[in-house]
């Protein structure tokens, strides 16, 4: 594994480290937003069933493939398995109700969204089906995930999809999908930014030759809308971001992007705005030295935004805890 | 489950909820401890592998049961799989090494001690194994641990083990052994003192229907001669802790006990002392209100001091985190 402090992400796709998702991206401009983000140089585009807007992704992709700007095959497109479909018999339902909504023959990438499983959820009755229900509750039910990933795997045998992977999975859980897998998860989708590094996560990750992808790069930026952080918690205004911003007249959003890559994972940003696109993707021409990569290092406190432990409870009254 | 205000815990075993534990009793004096144990009135008996003094263990328990201070009914013993043993066809080997060490015929309850799995021993060549091989290396190794519990299962066909449970483990791995086990976890033990509450993952384990045992009760206490803690960490001298116990003129130790008891949790406790023995039995006369369980819930700050994710890469040079 490469320090933290390693200037070259070489481990990472170099032609795009960067991943442009597509969470809370309202349907209504989704299909621009897609193309314009690819058009910003996106090549890798992280979607989910959960989104609820893969339909839109798929047309966006199709018109910046139609208008030249990119083929399919240098696109790198994740989709997300939900709650709702890790029975062994939904894998493939789900998988190919994604690969149509996003006109694709075959996803670059297919992740297991959970590690929890939630009680089945006709396609035909409700998609997405969120977190709840066709009664409006969130049932949680025993799921042997070692057979949805089997699942996963023939997936991969029949070219459905190039590679597999999960999100939210710690390490004893990993460690028993490694032991057990024949095709073993190339990637890690958490939640990482300075106030929750995860170093030892990613290090883990990382020995065993996984690629990490950190969403919710600027922290709490994307859950203050949602109630589940405060002004307060922001990185973007946060002094040590912006004195390390300023010494390279970089924005904090830049640093942030940078401090990722530096760690060697796979930065997942979000913008509507062109222009916070393009500035989202002008990370390649600075370097954030060792100290100032200590510097951010020491903000974590390891503090989790999206947990699902916490807002199933409070919204839907159901105790789910992921990360205990 | 019971609300951690509730003053009766009787969803434990109402004639001893109290364990007494054999972590770091020394072979030389641990069987006059057991039995002193005994004596004092303890039937549960909290035994590992790893602790290296089974023998020892064994013979206080027949030396109580010959000088008829209790049966072999009236305990509850419990032994550790220890991490070296995890592929199943070693699993009824190593159970039968602690049987025969205890002189039992059968364990009350038997626990895998660690979610990590470790290169097989030879239980000829080095025993307990501790945490490294013959070469004085830590090497992990990929496991299945369903087939690990599968052979667990079996030990309770035969009727070497009346229960069994594991130690250490975290929900993603727990609800997969629960969603693929034929026998159900009874009991999860794991670290638990007001630094380190971990009250989702006791909660969960409550709700499916496990006992919680809680180790190192007085905190940071075991870890201090370890160098794993300073004298700065100890609960025993905390201030909340103090005031709480002269309230009700008892001293801290038996707070922390009365607190772990009125979270339904099991408290383990360990000391040579016979007085002392005595003393972490009298909790049952008194109760702590629920502004002291708040009190003392408010303590909490997710510091964990048996980590070995923390021990094995400072001792052994082996990564291996655990609870990230």
């Amino acid at each position: 594994m490469k320090a933290a402090s390693n200037i070259l992400t070489d481990s990472i796709t170099p032609s795009d480290p960067l991943v442009f998702g597509f969470w809370k991206v309202p349907q209504e401009s989704c299909q621009e937003v897609c193309y314009n983000a690819i058009r910003a140089g996106y090549r890798r585009l992280d979607c989910a069933c959960d989104y609820g807007n893969e339909k839109q992704v798929g047309q966006g992709i199709q018109q910046a493939i139609q208008d030249g700007i990119c083929t399919r095959e240098d696109l790198f497109v994740t989709s997300k398995l939900w709650n709702t479909y890790h029975h062994p018999n939904h894998v493939p339902l789900a998988c190919q109700r994604s690969l149509e909504d996003l006109q694709l023959e075959y996803l670059d990438e297919y992740l297991i969204h959970f590690p929890i499983s939630m009680e089945f959820v006709d396609f035909d009755k409700k998609y997405p089906p969120e977190w709840t229900n066709l009664d409006g509750k969130m049932v949680l039910v025993p799921n042997d995930m070692c057979a949805t990933w089997k699942a996963m795997e023939a997936l991969v045998e029949t070219g459905k999809c190039k590679t597999i992977g999960v999100c939210n999975f710690s390490t004893q859980l990993l460690r028993q999908i490694i032991a057990t897998a024949n095709i073993r998860p190339s990637t890690l989708q958490v939640e990482l930014h300075p106030h929750n590094a995860q170093t030892k996560l990613v290090r883990f990750a990382h020995e065993q030759g996984m690629n990490v992808t950190a969403f919710s790069t600027f922290g709490s930026a994307s859950y203050v809308e949602l109630d589940m952080a405060t002004a307060d918690d922001s990185l973007m205004t946060h002094s040590v971001i912006a004195s390390i911003a300023k010494a390279h007249s970089k924005t904090p959003a830049q640093v942030l992007i940078r401090w990722a890559l530096q760690r060697n994972t796979f930065p997942l940003t979000k913008t509507s705005n062109t222009a916070r696109m393009a500035e989202n993707r002008n990370v390649l021409d600075f370097v954030l030295t060792g100290d100032e990569m200590n510097a951010i290092d020491n903000l974590n406190k390891n503090h989790r935004y999206n947990d699902p432990g916490v807002f199933c409870e409070a919204g839907m009254g159901t105790f789910c805890p992921i990360y205990e």
